[in-house]
């Protein structure tokens, strides 16, 4: 029992990434006003947020413009009409994308970082695409984007599997290997396993660990600050969670806990006050049951996701019925 | 690292009480109808919980039986207008209620176990409280009960007051001492430290160290479990987290994590979709930024409550000046 109180002092290198417009564009595809970005924006710069994710740089292709918002492809004129020419010195705040594996048009989508307002490409990828990923990743680098490393599932496949990957981008100039727990299955435990797996596996390399986590069983929280205690220095977290099905961490929970006098936790909650929770009577997001139920089977959060836009959200039982008969 | 998954098994030995009544009572004054303490009952038995704490055996000269329901004094008469001839041993679960020092006559509302339903007392006090404590400890244990010690806001007091508290409940017949996060306030090493301060204050006396969280900072169910995961092995919850301002931890998620297969989680999900949720339409608990607040400052959720009943609920950035400018 140590008589130390470490939740009361501060890592400085600890990094939070905002990452509501990608992962709450998941709930609307992307359908944000510029309004609701710019706010958001603006969140982030006056709370002392150190990256925003603000959206996929995903194909229009396969993400059709007229489905999809503006912030599933994140065109830089688009960036620009909110952000401005953007300056990362001044305002403390980098702004990252996510490119999915199999689903980018990352050879011709990315320009050059100095053309950019962005800092930071977040390369998310499935085990199987890891070869894919490692492309992304040398690519962006050479851009001049920071690249990170974002393994998906990594609760649905083995620890061979996971021993390759790492293998695979240890090499690799990404910054960041980002423990990701896409069904929201995760306990305590096995963070703590991942964690070790994963900095043992790039220990020399200079890269960070991080943390995303999700709400099924209202552990994203837990989960991020058990990240934070083993050492995690890149957080992801996201405004009153909205993020997909479960949602996230939530950002304002977070930066009460975080001890950095940087962090300023006000404009979290007017942000939340004007905008999310006007959002939150329209869509659907956070903790329920279907979620805590897809959550401990470790399944993906779809079948959850699609009752809970049906014609019966709130019938529970018969979702349990209808999965458990599944299994 | 450990190469084995505890997670997936189980201690025999645990035991889940269930304080939906009792909890959820602060919520709307005890003011239930017998359908719904009967729902509960039934869903105890069926779901193969261990305790049901059915409400506090508390004064009805401090809390009138005009503005309070039944459930606050728990008169024998009216726990088996709902239970009937309860069996513990047929039905695999055991009642028990709450009784405070300082707002309940112990020394006359308590009848001999032998005619009760009930097994057992659980003896709920703040720290300047435990010379009372200790004496409703024994009483009960003399009428035949089990007994329990609830020490509560353990979040605000010292260690020696704390050490204080133990030594004064080690020789006493209390069955169990358990960690009350009455503010919501615990991280995950707060609840290692009182674990094994509890622990070895009361080695040797085959008392049972038991857990009851506060969900303010979504972390009940991770406290839990981290409780669990030391060698808690008294555990509370709450069907759908009803409980006092942010609530408590999710009935229905420790279920699920549990994996005696004696447990149901089916009529919890049951009793939930039909009684929860529509109670949830009328009544306001469970996490939200007034309980983050209060939560993260290790304060009374009061002031919160209050805010969630007043005018203006959803204000939460007055509350944020209001409670940061009286700090």
């Amino acid at each position: 029992m140590s008589d130390k109180a470490p939740w009361i002092t501060f890592r400085p290198e600890l990094k939070v990434l905002d990452c509501t417009i990608r992962d709450g564009g998941l709930v609307n595809a992307h359908q944000f006003s510029d309004q609701f970005v710019r706010a958001a924006y603006c969140t982030c710069v006056a709370a002392g947020i150190d990256y925003m994710e603000i959206g996929y740089k995903n194909s229009p292709r396969v993400f059709p413009k007229d489905k999809f918002g503006a912030w599933r492809h994140c065109d830089e004129d688009d960036i620009r009409r909110v952000v401005g020419d953007h300056d990362p010195v001044k305002t403390g705040l980098k702004l990252a994308v996510m490119a999915d594996a199999g689903k980018s048009d990352w050879q011709t989508q990315l320009i050059p970082a100095a053309d950019s307002v962005l800092s930071t490409i977040r390369v998310a990828y499935y085990a199987h695409q890891v070869s894919e990923a490692v492309d992304m990743i040398y690519h962006a680098t050479e851009l001049g984007y920071e690249a990170t490393s974002n393994l998906m599932a990594v609760s649905s496949i083995t620890e061979e599997e996971i021993d390759t990957v790492l293998e695979a981008i240890a090499p690799t100039p990404a910054s960041t290997m980002v423990i990701v727990d896409s069904f929201g299955y995760l306990y305590r435990e096995q963070v703590d396993r991942l964690y070790h797996k994963y900095s043992e596996a790039l220990a020399g390399t200079g890269k960070e660990i991080g943390i995303h986590a999700h709400n099924n069983l209202q552990l994203a929280f837990a989960n991020t600050i058990e990240a934070i205690i083993l050492g995690c220095n890149r957080v992801d977290s996201t405004l009153y969670g909205f993020g997909r099905g479960a949602g996230n961490c939530n950002t304002e929970i977070l930066l009460g806990f975080l001890r950095n006098p940087k962090f300023n936790l006000r404009p979290v909650i007017e942000m939340i006050q004007n905008h999310l929770l006007p959002l939150r009577k329209e869509l659907d997001w956070g903790p329920s049951i279907p979620y805590h139920i897809t959550g401990q089977l470790n399944q993906h959060p779809r079948s959850a996701i699609e009752w809970r836009e049906g014609a019966t959200p709130d019938d529970f039982l018969s979702f349990y019925d209808k999965v458990v008969s599944e299994v």
